[in-house]
This record gives C-alpha cells, sequence and structure tokens, in this order.
C-alpha cells in the first residue's frame, strides 16, 4: 500500500466510481453527436473511462465501439535547455500501440476519441494525438487520399487549471472536440482505483460533493 | 442506451464499483505472494480490474506493475463438427496484443497475471495463455533456454459454475494460480460499467450484498 492512500486527506479532491460513472454518462451526450469511430484508451488512467463510456456510446443494434488502449514513455533529453516539451528532444517510445494490419483499424476520414483520466501537463495528450496523426496521415498516403481528414476527439475526466507543458492542435481546442468533464484547481485528485481504503474514500467523495449517489 | 440495462431485473446480479474494488483489495492479498511481475488485461472486459489490482500490488519503493491490454477475437470454423473448442478450427485473430520489441517485455521466468472480469465459457482465457506460452516459449527458445519456465496466473472477478467450452493448463489450475473472488451460478452478472444508471445498479447490488459499504 502506497503511504499517500493510508488516509485521508482533507487538501485531496476525492473521486467516488459512481461519480466517474455520472461523468462519463454526462460527456456521452455530448460526444454522440460527433458519431466516435473507435476509442483510444491511454493507460492506464485511461482503461477505466473509456470502458465505462463505450457503454453509454453504444447505439441500439450497432456492436459496441471498439477500445485499443496505448500506451506511451516519455524520456526527456536531459541535456536540452529549452523548457519547452514541444522543442525538447523528447523520445516517444509506443509502448503499446494499435496494430493496424491485425486490427483492420484505418483511421482515414474517422473520428478518435481519444480517452484520459487527467490532463494534467497535456504532454501525454499532445504526444498521443501527435503519433497517431503521423499514423492517420501516412494511412491515407497509402490510399492516395489527402492528410489531414482523420477528426480527433478528446476526452478527460477532469482538467487541471496549471501552465501546460504541450498544446493541442486548435483543430481540437477551439472547435469543441476537447472535453473535460469538470474542469478543476491544481489540486490532488484522489481516483478511486488507486484508493487502498474505499470506504473512507468514497465517504471523503460524498462530503466533497463528489458523488451524487449518497 | 442497450434495453436490457434500462431497468433493474431481479434474476440479476448486480455489482457494484466498490464490491468490485473490495473483490481485487482482497485478492490482491493471494496474489501478492505469487509475485507477480506483469499484468496482462484481456480488453475489455479486464481493464477495470486490471488497473484497480496494479493499486493493490503496488510494493512500496517499487515501480507499479505493467498493465498490458490484449484483445483477442475468435472465429470459430463453423464447417467443423467436433464441440470441443480445443479440437475446432478456431481461428485466433490477436486484434492487440504485446509489442515485446517496443516494450521491451520479456516473458521468460517470469509470473504473468492474466485478469479478466468474468469465466464464462473459459474461451477467451484458454486462448490468451496458448498465444501468451507459444510467445513465452518461442523467446527462451531464441535464448537458449528450455520451454515452460513462464509462470501464467489468472485473476477473474466471477467464476460462473457451468460446462467450459475450453480448458487452461493443469499447472495453473491444480496449484493454486486461477484465482476467482467469486464462484457464482450461471447468472447474468451485472457489472457497474455497463449500467446506464447507476444509482439503482448500486441500490441493487446492496440489496443483493454485493456493496459491502452501504
Amino acid at each position: 500500500m502506497s503511504a499517500e492512500n493510508d488516509s485521508v486527506d482533507e487538501g485531496k479532491m476525492y473521486i467516488s466510481y459512481n461519480n466517474v460513472h455520472q461523468l462519463c454518462q454526462e460527456a456521452a451526450e455530448k460526444i454522440k453527436p460527433m458519431k466516435p469511430d473507435l476509442i483510444v484508451a491511454i493507460g492506464g488512467g485511461g482503461f477505466i473511462p473509456a470502458r465505462i463510456l463505450r457503454s453509454f456510446l453504444k447505439e441500439p443494434g450497432q456492436p459496441n465501439l471498439r477500445v485499443m488502449a496505448i500506451i506511451l514513455s516519455l524520456y526527456e533529453d536531459i541535456n536540452s535547455v529549452s523548457t519547452d516539451a514541444e522543442k525538447t528532444g523528447t523520445e516517444v517510445v509506443r509502448v503499446q500501440w494499435i496494430d493496424y494490419l491485425k486490427s483492420k483499424i484505418d483511421l482515414v476520414g474517422k473520428n478518435v476519441l481519444i480517452v484520459d483520466e487527467v490532463d494534467d501537463t497535456r504532454t501525454t495528450l499532445h504526444y498521443a494525438i501527435s503519433e497517431l496523426q503521423k499514423d492517420a496521415d501516412a494511412q491515407a498516403a497509402a490510399q492516395g487520399k489527402p492528410p489531414g481528414s482523420t477528426n480527433f476527439l478528446v476526452f478527460v475526466l477532469h482538467d487541471k487549471v496549471k501552465p501546460k507543458k504541450a498544446a493541442l492542435p486548435a483543430k481540437i481546442m477551439d472547435t469543441g472536440k476537447y472535453l473535460a468533464a469538470r474542469t478543476v484547481p491544481d489540486v490532488w485528485i484522489a481516483y478511486p482505483w488507486e484508493s487502498t481504503d474505499i470506504v473512507p474514500h468514497t465517504e471523503m467523495a460524498v462530503k466533497q460533493g463528489n458523488d451524487a449517489f449518497l
């Protein structure tokens, strides 16, 4: 058990599972009109909201949307003098990625919903979209089509108000394609799946108004 | 919203999120002595229990265990006359798999924990382990080592008592390496992430004793 989870801490924002579930439900109503074709979960934080969203995005008579998991490792070039992540020599390793051949996933002209739990420094989201964009453009080129036909949508449970270390494309941020269920101050968010004692955790979430059930 | 989730149904077994969390917590105490090196989540059902387990399996001073997601598609040969899944011409497609090169994952001599939500017909677990075993043996061969040094552990939230269509190796089943948090009758299990109305869902889970919180 990690020490930070052994007891509740008034300075943290406690989130219950049912709250996460309802944030996904609420967001799904906004996401549905954008007709996502595929969900990409950024692991490990995106796994749970992505799986919940899949239920709410299910259309009657249609199969479930597919959820593909991706995991990125980012290694910053420690010799770089720039503090701007976009200009540093960040090495991006696709620890887990989409196997386009085996999964028969074609990103060209599709609406791809990228899901993570929290937008903290924005770095992971930035690189995830940047890498997926490269793949989409390569797929388009292989089909003799112009690049840029893939629409990326972003969903996070919480966006922290703080200086971000990386940016997302204007065609996402300025067109309603970035959705945060809640915009929150830069505090420690205690997600239920990180809790080692879910009873006091849930009680704190209820006390803080982050549980709609009780 | 799928019709089956629109209202509660006394014939189903309702499971709350906090119940899932506590089942993972309980299981983690049994899993820890087996020292897993890697968690493999079978998507999409395994994503949530795998993410929760990762928190409980965290050892102080050690990094989190890695969670890799796999997704299998199974296509049964409809011309086959056998009803034994192991003997039918089932085509197994690794829709999502481990990229051993990029992730630098070496299965040789490791303890690999495979996680899914429910063991229904056992077919998915059977093929997941069978495919991972092939990879482990290939990795061992490439290192000039004998096959069979990888230990597979299985965790599911619920094992349904029913005739299974596929088997798991005796070295898993007969040595305590198969763990089901609960063994249950062959009923419809309503997991919280499939619920379209989490409040009555949770109330039913509480009523049925499948929530330890309330």
